[in-house]
């Protein structure tokens, strides 16, 4: 954690030891030049809904850029098992030398279609499996969590209030980067916001009330250090009775002293009931002559209690979300994975296929990529395609069909269409120039426009079509068979 | 995140901004000097249980001793707000002065009493809240969830897996670490491995037996470069039919080349019905002459999964478990709080109660001690009493009664008592020796040999008493009619 650009930390031994271990495997077995294709995919969106938001890349990239074995990291590993020292060796000088396609971040993905893909030799493509998807699974769960609740709030700003909550340090620094790339307009997190330049916002603690000999003290303390951004927590005592009036009471004083230099002020309440108290307290505001004064709610918020306090009227103006945001709580862990889709046979790359008794863990063979159509005139996605590689792109009308159930067939017509995974390391090389967060996050914003409304509906969305080339599908189902008979 | 003694990781800016602020208006109004105690405690159980293993102390002792703000932490701070370069100054010299008193890691813990207290100025007091509580919540969390699998296993011993799908490269590592405070044997993390001397295990993936013309030849490749270490994955084409044949071809070659050299070999299921495969895979084992093969389970496993395979007599030996217990998947936060409970005034230390309409949100407060009695015969943990600092800990039998349904009393007798907070940290300085990560385990270890079985069933468990002294109440119900009143 905590990275900086000129001393970038080294996740190197941030793998699992069967890694090491089919390293060790595959070294003594002399396969040091198999090359592989591996596909990072996933086969449920998070917490049902109907996408998710891609994120992690730059992590990965940083991670991929400084994948160095020290002495001690080598040490350590001969106390664990008798490696030939040839192998020792081999991890000391070990670098990334293969190829990494991607998607770019704050992409929308599906279930199902490849969102990386690296092509290397087999022992740095197992050696790195496990980080990527550390990465890629918890960034890509918390930035689509964020956009759901961002979805719900409708327009309202989201604040992320989670970090005393997260998983540790990283869950709180990583996963303030995803919600914000995921679109909430703020963190907490003051390191998050230091390294990435994601705007910080706060307000007060209970405690800090408590410190002065009283509430209007305590208030009138905070706003003179904050006349340009004062909150304040309207619940330590009784938000009706002593909270809003103390408040309005500050802000009254405030505005006399300093005109309009006291401005982008508001109450934040943390308890009881939310519909009640945000209606009532902003009679009172308003009242007092403060309509611009500003509402935040923040108390076990999530996407759902957030749709409905809206529906029942609610006057909150800003949302504060922590713990159900920041831990994904209804859904905690992505299950991305990462499969052999294909290796060199000789000269020849050979897809490959993983069956399994369990249909949907059956793997789509081959090099592959994806491709997305967009209706021309809404610009609106109508389907990914997952093709071979070198399988040209369809430039005018066809029919798709589901890959299950293949009577569903669907033309496609009138159409644009974009490569979903792109270059980001080629012979070990950074290809890829990495936007800015700022960037990442306009970019999810732009491609949330492009999936329909019912696709964001928070529960029983409209499923988007994936589907398989017919050459595509053709060699999955013959290598299917094919298994099946052995 | 990636520790190291040499240079320990800085998280000074891992907090809330509200804490910065609060800093700030507390040092405007001049109360650089105000003495306060904050505890930590947390309401709930996790995962519907009946106590926690208190973990992650370690990792809040580097923090508070590297408390420094860099003049880029400072620089980037005054980008945010107009600060006065007073406040900008004060905060580079910052470091901790006060005391921090703590349960041993490994000590089990009871909502609602305090686990770790702080007493220092309010600004300092402030700005550890948010990372302590980071680090304790998580941490406590992982190492609870941990002993529930652990428990549920019954003497087997259980792999911790999850580095893949936890949220981000921390939750990795020091889920890992809490998950062996919480009583797994071994981790498949490699750095986690390293930093903490955790045992590490690993066998290999499905890609692993596809990079090999045949499943045999990968088996007997792997055995070749593991023959003390070697559990066969034997469900890449299918468990019964070929996995597990394929595996008993490799022990025998092996055992005939290597004889007994050749050692702590088996199998890993992955897929499809753990309980019949298990029952056909030991069977198979067993008639070819390979009682001592230990068969490894890991698929999507938690506590009820482990404990109804084990009614249903699966033969597994060991249990690898991921997703699940890295991320706590049914309940991933605790909620642990930081409540003011006490100030300087004049000379006084005086009791700070927080109210709410929330009867559970409402404080205890003063500054505490906490004391757990033991039956002296049993040595098991009969209540634990919340008592003032400087009242005197009972020595001979005593009523205890329950704080909220006072009418219920329990006479404490033939007991033996022990202080569960004891001090880490005084006067800025560490006084505390800290324990090797095997030490804690054991000690855990033991803790959970003083509570009874009742308390441990994984579902509605028997709730252990925590009590407050006559005293604390009366101090407590005091001034909650006094605020009541105001």
């Amino acid at each position: 954690m905590v990275q900086n650009k000129q001393n970038p930390r080294n996740l190197t031994m941030l793998t699992d030891y069967y890694q090491i271990n089919m390293m060790y495997a595959h070294f003594k077995n002399d396969l040091l030049d198999k090359e592989v294709v591996f596909d990072v995919f996933y086969r449920k969106n998070p917490c049902g809904g109907g996408y998710a938001i891609f994120a992690g890349l730059e992590q990965v990239v940083e991670y991929i850029q400084n994948i160095r074995f020290t002495k001690e990291d080598v040490d350590y590993l001969a106390t664990v098992h008798d490696y030939d020292p040839d192998f020792l060796q081999y991890l000391l000088d070990f670098r990334f030398t293969g190829e990494i396609w991607a998607a770019p971040e704050g992409t929308i993905v599906f279930p199902n279609e490849p969102i990386l893909k690296v092509r290397t030799n087999v022992l740095e493509a197992q050696l790195i499996e496990t980080t990527i998807l550390n990465i890629i699974n918890h960034q890509t769960l918390i930035a689509t969590k964020a956009s759901r609740v961002v979805y719900a709030a409708d327009g309202d700003p989201v604040l992320e209030f989670g970090l005393r909550r997260a998983q540790g340090p990283d869950a709180g620094i990583y996963g303030a980067r995803a919600a914000y790339i995921g679109g909430v307009s703020a963190t907490s997190n003051v390191l998050a916001g230091k390294m990435f330049s994601i705007p910080i916002r706060g307000t007060h603690a209970h405690a800090y009330v408590q410190s002065y000999p009283s509430e209007l003290e305590a208030f009138i303390a905070f706003a003179q250090a904050f006349p340009d951004n004062a909150s304040l927590l309207v619940d330590t005592y009784d938000t009706l009775n002593s909270g809003v009036p103390n408040a309005i009471k500050t802000f009254k004083m405030m505005k006399e002293r300093l005109g309009d230099q006291f401005q982008n002020f508001g109450i934040r309440l943390d308890s009881g009931d939310m519909a009640y108290l945000s209606k009532q307290a902003r009679k009172m505001l308003d009242e007092a002559g403060f309509p611009d004064a500003k509402i935040v709610a923040s108390n076990d918020l999530d996407e759902l209690l957030i749709r409905d306090l809206k529906l029942q009227g609610a006057k909150i103006d800003i949302w504060g979300v922590g713990t159900n945001l920041i831990t994904s709580r209804d859904c905690p862990s992505l299950g991305g994975v990462y499969k052999l889709v294909a290796e060199k046979e000789g000269d020849q790359l050979v897809p490959k296929i993983k069956i399994s008794e369990n249909p949907e863990k059956i793997t789509t063979p081959g090099c592959k990529k994806v491709v997305r159509f967009y209706d021309r005139s809404t610009k609106k996605a109508i389907l990914d395609l997952i093709m071979l590689e070198d399988e040209p792109i369809p430039q005018q009308d066809f029919i798709a069909f589901d890959p299950i159930n293949i009577w569903k067939k669907k033309m496609i017509r009138n159409f644009v269409s974009k490569e979903i995974l792109i270059p980001i390391f080629q012979s070990g090389q950074l290809v890829y120039s990495l936007p800015t967060l700022k960037e990442i996050r306009d970019y999810a914003k732009q491609e949330l426009q492009t999936i329909s409304e019912e696709m964001k509906r928070l529960h029983n969305p409209h499923i988007y079509h994936v589907d398989l080339s017919k050459k595509l599908w053709d060699l999955k189902y013959g290598l299917l068979n094919q298994e099946r008979k052995r």
